[in-house]
């Protein structure tokens, strides 16, 4: 019986789960008592959930068993949490070109790996009117993610944001749809628009300072949300990628995903009162999707 | 062949989806294109997710499938809609009163009705530097939470919040308890402690602010957290309860639940380096547990 | 400040996950080739979740934040792994009883210790006409479970089936219920009937065969489901449970609890087309949620 | 401002959510009361869910929120709906071709349409030895899966199973891999081999037995797994696409998916007990995930 081809691999290890405390500050002037000796009085914590994939010329170890060059998954766990404890972790793009530096350079039969990070956001607690250092709480539920290919020639680097979720109540519109014998939806100029948005961008050569471009892309998709005033959602999405690429230069491409969260005006004729558009339910299933990627 | 007593019954619906939108403003004065209708600047918007439970002399529909007093549980839906439609919404604990009395009025085969709310948080959207009043970002991943429990006497209001994460990277301990043949569990002054909070309270007789008692309720529990010297998941819970019966009043008991997140210290000894308390991997299986109730 | 008085309180370890294989046969005829080694050709698979909770006179831990008589929940999740290997597993009732047994002995403090068994159930995977034996398929969704609640008197037993997903698609009815202002249900006498049906039962005193039992209370609910002339939820409900007391006399009392997962007609009318009872949407929110618990 | 680019874009409708009930037999035989008017002794019963995502010349409703040719999302569910009351449901292959044609045939800007199927499986409940025919009860947790992406030239077709959880306790090695100093896994000729097995498959020109051969599929798949002596996950998972591909003439290729459940044994030196490789913690974070395709 002849081997079958393989026409496509990859293999590695989903879902590494990395917490990284910095303590910065004067560890003598530390508040607290003698029972606490974390140094410091500032911590700076990161929440990472990593996955990394192998592609390369691993068709032996599928159609033989031959190990001899497949480095295990549970050692790439182990040196994610390696680099993190000697190189410290900075920002997900950063952490995940050390990585896939890292991983290229020492295995010959490695073409091409893929790290993915989701940075989980954190935010200090205050305390009075000043933040404790030492003690935080998730902000959610939108996360930051990073996704670095690295193979032979370098590295390419897609940011992200996952699982904003948005809402307008104004200024949002759809009509003009064409119509056949199944449609019931009623034209409307006047919805609500929700959804939980992914976005990943691409970014021009050279330097790029991606904490604060981060930052920037984000309230630069809620401001254009709000204000777009929109005739579907791809004419919003539109505009918010639109928005993007106006204002950030070193943003090359981005791609967005908008799942339509239907809040459908109840009919309360039925019940005898009237809906002046203020009563809704809130629905998941079904849900419209809406996608597309805006290039310079 | 004798029936079976039921000596329990409740019935009801779960997860009702209610967005209920308030349009402040002067409408003529509101900003957009001549499509836009929606009136006013100022939208306020209540997202909540409902469940109600009837408890009551029922027991016949059980038995011989009589339904001549059950009231369906989509009309209790439908009153949902209604009510928030003809009264508005407010805080979860007034719509939740305003629904246990209008069941508890109406159902004279009705001992007990329990309204669960989940009230879940958006904050506005920021345009420049000031709120742009028609768009929302979802705020989270916490929620608040209200159980309204009405019966021919009254009413008893819970308030609460869930899933709110937190994190303290310092003085946090765990030493000092007994050990047996099973005990590998290395003793620690210094680990991370990170939880998913639940808290529910109960209030004393009187007006109460429901808005501002749920926001002073929530930050006197971050602040102590924040502060707390930890001996023990346990000792920092009681100190969060106390914390909170300490500093206001109307609070008549709460009720706290922390699972323990652990974070455990990654030994990277095997790989020829040191972890200076730095480095964790985050777990949520198998988690500890901890519950208490502290009442004045 | 006085301290607060602790009205409640619970510790103890979650999500517990325990795999235990028992191989069972004769080594010297197991097949395969030299490089396995697995003992046996017949391998028994039992996969639990196990949670444990202590009560007792543990305040001192919470307001002092003494340690000296808590044993650590790391401990309580080794003591599982420790008797899983020394004592095996069995049937999760009788699990739950050798970990309740073990730590009320040695805890002193302890008054009452819960565990609960969440057993995940396995198939063998069959080659040919036979059974592989050292090959396991999940099979799902329903689990079985158990709760075993130890004191200083005994133990009290409960077993449960969680997640059986169930549908009838005739004799299934819904009418003659009150109507007010806000009724819009249409009464039916021909409707789906589909629920993710949870079960707990109690035991008459005495020997029980646990794992027979249980096939026989999943099997009778079956059976009285797919044959009952429903009038309700409540009244199918009640009837599958009355067919538990009425046939398996060692149970000594059931609790039921059945979400109404609503498979709604789709009005085609408006798309030119009739329903002839055909064509439904599924949907679980928002779900009737029925409960109750039968006794003899 | 120039105007970005569109690049790529989709639009549709997930998740709709549909059950399709067929009713045969001789409808004056039915048992059971009057009341009940279900035709029919045996019922048929599919549960699917459905995907439709649209790719075509549609920049215009994202550049200028022009709508003349955005068939509503709404409509696609409708449609979804009309079709299965119209010419009925059958395999899900056969459904995803026929919505794939009314689309394609009717919207002229259209390029491209992609119809996902999630079909929920259900097996009949039996009452004694006979199958009770109106009655089922949800089979799982995998589910059989369908992609039909439709042109104007036409078809093409990809089946599937998702969530296949298996488990092998023998024949089961990971030996022989690259150490570095970040190595800490022992090598093992016996362990446990548990994953939740993702397939997808393509087909020859031809008539295809969607049902039978999605069945011949399964099982083969599973009998590989059992046969199979691992020497890694890879080695497995190609073992199980060459025997698909050697057994069943009409697949043309087949991708596989699986995620390494690790199940670790625990160390039970420390606990003054042997592991003779008979406990383990079942984990799913972090997980090796290994794919592959495989072709003729």
């Amino acid at each position: 019986m002849p081997h079958a081809a393989l026409t496509q691999t990859s293999y590695g290890k989903s879902r590494i789960r990395l917490v990284r405390v910095t303590r910065h500050g004067d560890p003598s002037t530390s508040s607290g008592s003698s029972r606490a000796t974390s140094r410091g009085d500032r911590h700076e914590l990161r929440d990472f959930t990593v996955a990394i994939a192998f592609e390369g010329s691993y068709d032996t170890s599928y159609t033989e068993g031959d190990n001899r060059d497949v480095l295990p998954t549970d050692t790439m766990k182990n040196t994610v949490y390696a680099l993190a404890a000697r190189e410290g972790v900075g920002e997900p793009e950063g952490f995940g070109l050390l990585l896939g530096r890292h991983f290229i350079e020492r295995n010959p039969k490695l073409t091409r790996v893929n790290v993915d990070l989701i940075d989980h956001l954190w935010g200090g607690i205050t305390v009075g009117d000043r933040e404790h250092g030492r003690a935080f709480v998730r902000r959610g539920p939108d996360t930051r993610t990073a996704r670095v290919v690295t193979d032979r020639d370098g590295a390419a680097i897609t940011a992200g944001i996952a699982g904003l979720v948005i809402m307008k109540t104004a200024h949002s519109a759809f009509e003009g749809y064409p119509r056949d014998e199944f449609t019931t939806l009623p034209e409307t100029n006047d919805r609500l628009f929700a959804t939980s948005m992914t976005a990943t961008w691409t970014y021009t050569d050279g330097e790029i300072e991606f904490a604060s471009t981060f930052r920037t892309v984000r309230q630069t998709l809620l401001e254009a949300f709000a204000e777009h005033d929109s005739l579907s959602v791809q004419h919003t999405l539109y505009a918010m990628g639109q928005s993007v690429l106006d204002s950030i230069d070193v943003v090359q491409s981005i791609s967005l995903e908008m799942p339509n969260r239907h809040h459908l005006p109840i009919d309360l004729t039925r019940l005898g009162l009237e809906n002046r558009n203020e009563v809704f339910v809130a629905t998941d299933e079904p849900h419209g999707l809406i996608k597309a990627t805006l290039s310079r």
